[in-house]
């Protein structure tokens, strides 16, 4: 059951990599407009191909990140510390993006689009979807004392169908009926692909459970639409502009979080105690991870994020079999069906004529 | 696991239901030309209200079938001689069609579509259809040393597979591409529905196992096919005739199968030993499957059959709740979505303008 143990510290990395993704924009119906294609001059031409790499680009880190995790514990532990951890991707996430604003400053000069320094207008919602995020965060603690954490695992699924809708009522953006009729399918597959013989302990879960489960996908789903929201408000905005903001919260959430829960531990044994080559590799991975989902939110949407996401989390397990021995069971391989049919219908779905 | 043995018995009904539908027509191919819509005069207008009914009617015997079989055993064993059991349904069948070509005769008076004598050619390869059970029923026995029942339950599901893929090359009919991918959502939640906690087993298989099961299902698909076929080779032919002919067989092979199997206890305890309300019942249902078998293969095709007989799985699984205390799967439920969205965009497939 390694992979379950893998699938749990993910809850930890929807904190790292998303509390980051904090945003912008007031009206959110107005974002409606500025889709891809409005995504702004030269990069028009080249936007399905951007929008190809990021995605792949997404689902191989993410793919790897659970693989990370596993390596980075030693007997089931951490010997790090996990905030410290959570803060160095931020910062290196903040990095990373001024790193590249200096090249496009070197290259194109100071522009409108491309100045760091902000309006409070721009800024101020930039914080809300790591606030959201940090709700979801402290319900999680709360939720375990109705359900068990592979039941967890099995509700987490919801957050496929509650970013779904929420997508369709915020930003108002249309799926097909096939592409609607495929994202039940990615539900569906991603959790048989999970079931185990102890998954039927979900059907136990008590009613307060099943709300907390539903209140946590809405919380999550509607982090991740207003991402979007914000991010394509200003579609000529310089991405790395908007990551810096977005990423800058999660330096300043995991800094308070470190005084609040670890400050003693940094103070002895020093911020970087237990740091391995793989808790360095993993950190590196995590960065990206977040960086490739904004540019997922900018360049594509939350739907291809989740696709994105789900198909990582298969290959995951299918790498899993050779590095850690993790057993396939048939569930897998009728979820991993169901899965690839469905991304094989958003896909066709498009093409309808009714879209 | 009541449910489990419910299904352990559709196997000896597979072989009452279908051994006896042998079926006529020398040129497969030129079958094609004979679908739906050219079955005749004016039947044709209703066409569309008679393909539901009869599949409304499979769907509904199907599931209340192997409820019947349940209720028919004593103690989990059978009080009364399952072939004269067969026997019975099969001479049922020929009497409920006689009894409506005498209807016919008596309204319509004898034509050349409603005569019950027949040439050589037409009747000969009605036989072929049983033949072809009769070998798989055989190979059933031998599958045994390789594989065990709830995984020969799993591997069952291949017949999906093989029978749209031979409708597909011996009826040459076309399914959308999104058609295809309902069927093989079909395939994968009928499976699903029906994983429990030993289904892995399934993949331990030996070659052997995957190899018989594979034929098996040829041939259980290759005799649906061809069955469709031969009915449809003579549209005008009245189904009653047909029926009458593709029974008559079953009857025969099931008076053999008693002499050579239960031909002692017959004797000493007679035909009728053990019978009681419920093996009547479970008789008069498994004559008016049979009987709904064959209208949709006339009137709608084998995938309509295959769509039915799934959705009845399914729906003998919810009644089973009720009737047994059968415990329903978190599997179960992911498993009936699946199939659920697959009857969807089957449907939908079809609007779709490549077809």
């Amino acid at each position: 059951m390694e992979y379950r143990k893998v699938k749990d510290q993910e809850s930890y990395d929807d904190l790292s990599l998303k509390d980051v993704e904090s945003l912008s924009g007031r009206s959110l119906s107005s974002a409606n407009a500025t889709g891809l294609s409005s995504a702004g001059g030269a990069k028009g031409k080249s936007s399905w191909k951007l929008k190809s790499v990021v995605t792949l680009a997404l689902t191989l880190l993410t793919s790897s990140q659970a693989i990370l995790i596993v390596w980075s514990k030693r007997a089931g532990k951490y010997e790090y510390s996990v905030i410290t951890a959570n803060f160095s991707v931020e910062a290196l996430k903040c990095l990373l993006s001024l790193a590249a604003l200096f090249r496009t400053w070197n290259h194109h000069g100071v522009t409108d689009d491309n100045r760091l320094t902000t309006s409070f207008d721009e800024v101020s919602v930039y914080p809300i979807p790591a606030i959201l995020y940090m709700v979801k965060n402290l319900l999680q603690y709360y939720i375990f004392a109705y359900v068990d954490a592979p039941a967890y695992q099995i509700l987490k699924n919801l957050n496929i169908i509650s970013t779904g809708v929420l997508y369709r009522i915020i930003l108002k953006k249309k799926l097909s009926e096939i592409q609607w009729a495929a994202f039940i399918l990615l539900c569906a597959g991603c959790t048989t692909a999970q079931l185990n013989p102890s998954s039927d302990h979900v059907l136990q879960t008590p009613i307060q459970g099943w709300m907390m489960a539903i209140v946590m996908a809405l919380l999550s789903g509607f982090a991740g639409v207003y991402t979007e929201a914000i991010i394509k408000k200003r579609p000529s905005r310089n991405i790395n502009v908007q990551n810096f903001w977005l990423y800058i919260f999660g330096v300043i959430f995991n800094l308070v979080a470190i005084c609040v829960q670890d400050y003693d531990a940094v103070m002895t044994k020093g911020f970087f105690h237990g740091y391995s080559f793989i808790t360095v590799l993993m950190i590196v991975n995590h960065a990206l991870s977040g960086i490739a989902v904004s540019m997922v939110m900018k360049y594509a949407d939350n739907i291809v994020k989740v696709y994105s996401t789900s198909v990582a989390m298969l290959l995951t397990a299918v790498v899993s079999v050779f590095l850690f021995n993790f057993h396939l069971s048939l569930a897998f391989f009728l979820g991993s069906t169901v899965v690839s049919v469905s991304v094989y219908l958003h896909s066709v779905g498009k093409l309808q004529p009714q879209k």
